[in-house]
């Protein structure tokens, strides 16, 4: 795996458009990462790998997007210590409000920080937060971003 | 592991009274069974060799308790092609709402046969059920059983 | 009634297409199966002598799916000790919320085995499952298919 | 069965407490009426046999209470052709949302008269507003208890 | 007001596909009804000299469907001793599920015989059950249906 | 009635420790209020009296708590266009999420200004602000008053 | 700013269709308004200018409009002692349950005026009841929109 | 202010108690920290000075508590591009499901990480996560917490 800093996993190839607003955020500002659809449940040791070679390609953050009993962030979050964001996916009858619990309602020890429902973009920005806190040219360009979301608010 | 048929995992030693109806029950039937602690989250690996253990023992039914975000059904379903029962466990502000969507809302292809919240002694008869299909005399004590729970109803 | 092994039950004919996936499952393993539209409500008396007539017939695990206040699987739970297996179907303004817990909550003592809302693929593989106890074949099925289901993903 | 004008069935004998607020009312009312332990799950047969003895003996209006996974007032429905009321009642985690939608949803073609969660009161004057229907005496006493409700009120 | 048995009721002109399910039930059976759009907040005066009229006219049922924060059926229950059915309909964007609550919750005092959201169907079939107390012509109509009601299911 | 700006209303004597706190309110910015059990269900020309009442002593705001299928600020606001606040109150097994949805989700038209479950504080300081308008004393009061709040605050 | 009674704000040009229901109540019933598009999030300085300047150029109530996590009434409820109405708006995944209990469920101290959900004809409605206090031309005017509504009921 | 890594902020001194598992875990991990008692609401302008007070003294991590409509880590987000992680806390009748909606579902531009209701250990792990990218102590006793766990499961 080449060097990354941020690996994006999704328990679904249908959960790619939702997702594909993360990416855009980390090509925006520039950090390495890399996708990949691997499933808590039927890929589980795939999944153990995808964590161990993401952090040996020095990966400090992971993003896992999941829909219905959402276990994917979990699972990763029970295989490292990097921070963990985990994203619901609105999929399925109950339309993400099953995947928001099982994502959030972590006991207590192991965190999943969890955006909402399909927060795909949230997800991508407080993974270039995380990563900018050692990093100036990141923190730049996230007021950047700030100041250019207030622009476009103000300029309605 | 000695020889068993049903192996009880639950996700904390907090859960052991609610758990215990579901012991209750295996004993009654004469249904050899173990119970650990667990945890999906906190030991992976650990839950992974008991699957396999039990499976080794014999096992034919796992029984799998957690609350909150409950992925402990799901992560054993992942590891077995044996039948999961999953048992959502009432604890913390959401009282079982998110164990319950946690545990029966699966993705397609990994089954978990859940019961309703905090529904041990359910779990404990439906492994029964699942055991008694080439066993007369469990279907016996089944039919038996549901004998006394009318007789009960109608001593009222 | 010619010899099956799994009789599935759905409280309306309009639940067909989503039940087609737990026939599906059924057809790829191979295990004979009968299907009946019959409701818990409307045909109560029908419902019973079905479950009467599959047991005749060697049947070792019912499948019943119900929309809305979805009472087929209990009933059906009342007259075997057989597995049931329970399918909240998503119909009507509350899109299965009321069918998941009018499956699942049950009263202690008689279990249901539920599994998501619609979640019909997942109670062809639970009723294989349980089937699998004493049949190596199926058990290599189920292998074979977990196989599948991983490489899958991982194509993707 | 002596001469009643409505049965009372309760799905245990926990729901005692709450449903004494209904043969209050009928008492009240003098309104002849029985009260038994039925349940739709572990005594089918003797549900459906409390019916038809409750017609042969008179009976107009069916009262069922049951908690969690509330089947009862629906089998009942199922069996008979008089009004069934149906009281939810708040057993278990859910506290009696899921006895009110296992109660209320019931597909077109059999009715439930639900009252509220635990609304053992209004099930027994609902009872007797629909025998009042050709019983002068009755609607008189319905009249004065709206006006003692109103002046309890005011007395406030 | 010419002679009827049943007075229906809904909160906006909205509501009259869903309820025109009741007025097909009243007119198979040969119940004479009328309907009438009236709103609990925006014709308060005009909802109560409707059920006054309605009493004159002979009225033994009400029918009356809202949606939202449906306060009609509760309205029209605190002017009159006749049994008052609510339909609580699915509009706006919480489906139903607000309707339900302000149909079903009444306090002790004032029932509301609740049908399922959007169960016009049932509201009507509900009235006739009332009505046939006294009426065997509509008794045997009832339990014509019921059959009818099987046989459909079986034919499928 | 003596002469008074503000009415609370409340549908039953068990919400006066809850409405407590709006009177503390009203009495703590010297604001002239009376207030009144009635209910929109049992004491309906009781409560529109009150309003007529009300009206002619000068009130300028009504504030209305009630609990379960709150109809009572809905009631009130269908006669008089005052503006009117509901307070849902947390009462009966679903805790106030009725008495919420059954007081906010008003037809257009009739609005009514709600605030949180068992928000009577707040009932209170709203019916304030709104008397504020012409009434720079009140205005200055209500300043002193987030002065306090924020000190208490920065206290801890 | 020019002289107005009523500023609307709203957290994004999406709730522009939702809010000009709002817009058009002012218009007919000739109240002096502003609308502008101001983020709690992405513009907390100009949210908080857009306040101050409404302030002096005459508001006397504020109506705020917000999806998912609503905080825009919230925010700017600290920010001024006059009456802040909050509009709850059905966007995203969870239809705008989030934005009613993120709008109305305010601590006590911040009282927020909540209306229903994408209630903005109501919160239109409600700015008018209260400028009418002491506008006898606007209490006129709400008393024919009353006769309006109810005349169009009628007339069905 | 003293120079620190975390800012502890939570909404009401009655959140305290949660919280102090959050600042008991930055303690055995030796983070620097402080904890303030501020509002969104009641001390915006002071919750503002906070923020940069904090981020002038070194703050790298906000954890912002709050209960109902939780808008304090919104508010808090709105004025850094540290991350900020929010901790629902389950205070009033709905028992943190609306301070869980108000923390999350937080439009696109502005993320807040989001734990479990009452979730304050996680919230502490979490902002040592956050600092362990660039700190290989903090990393090894992230790993030996994670080892603590495990042993503390499987020594039940």
């Amino acid at each position: 795996m080449d060097a990354i800093k941020v690996l994006i996993l999704m328990g679904s190839a249908s959960d790619k458009p939702v997702m594909a607003k993360a990416e855009a955020v980390l090509e925006e500002f520039g950090v390495a990462y890399k996708t990949l659809v691997r499933s808590a449940h039927r890929t589980p040791e795939a999944t153990v790998q995808a964590v161990r070679d993401a952090e040996a390609a020095g990966c400090q953050v992971f993003i896992c997007a999941a829909g219905m009993a959402a276990h994917l962030a979990g699972v990763v979050c029970s295989k490292t210590v990097r921070p963990v964001i985990g994203v619901p996916i609105a999929s399925g009858p109950l339309n993400g409000e099953d995947a928001l619990l099982s994502t959030v309602m972590m006991p207590p020890g192991l965190p999943v920080a969890t955006v909402g429902i399909n927060g795909a973009k949230n997800a991508g920005l407080l993974a270039v937060q995380m990563l900018a806190q050692h990093d100036d040219t990141l923190t730049e360009k996230l007021l950047a971003d700030r100041k250019a979301q207030a622009e476009a608010i103000l300029a309605e």
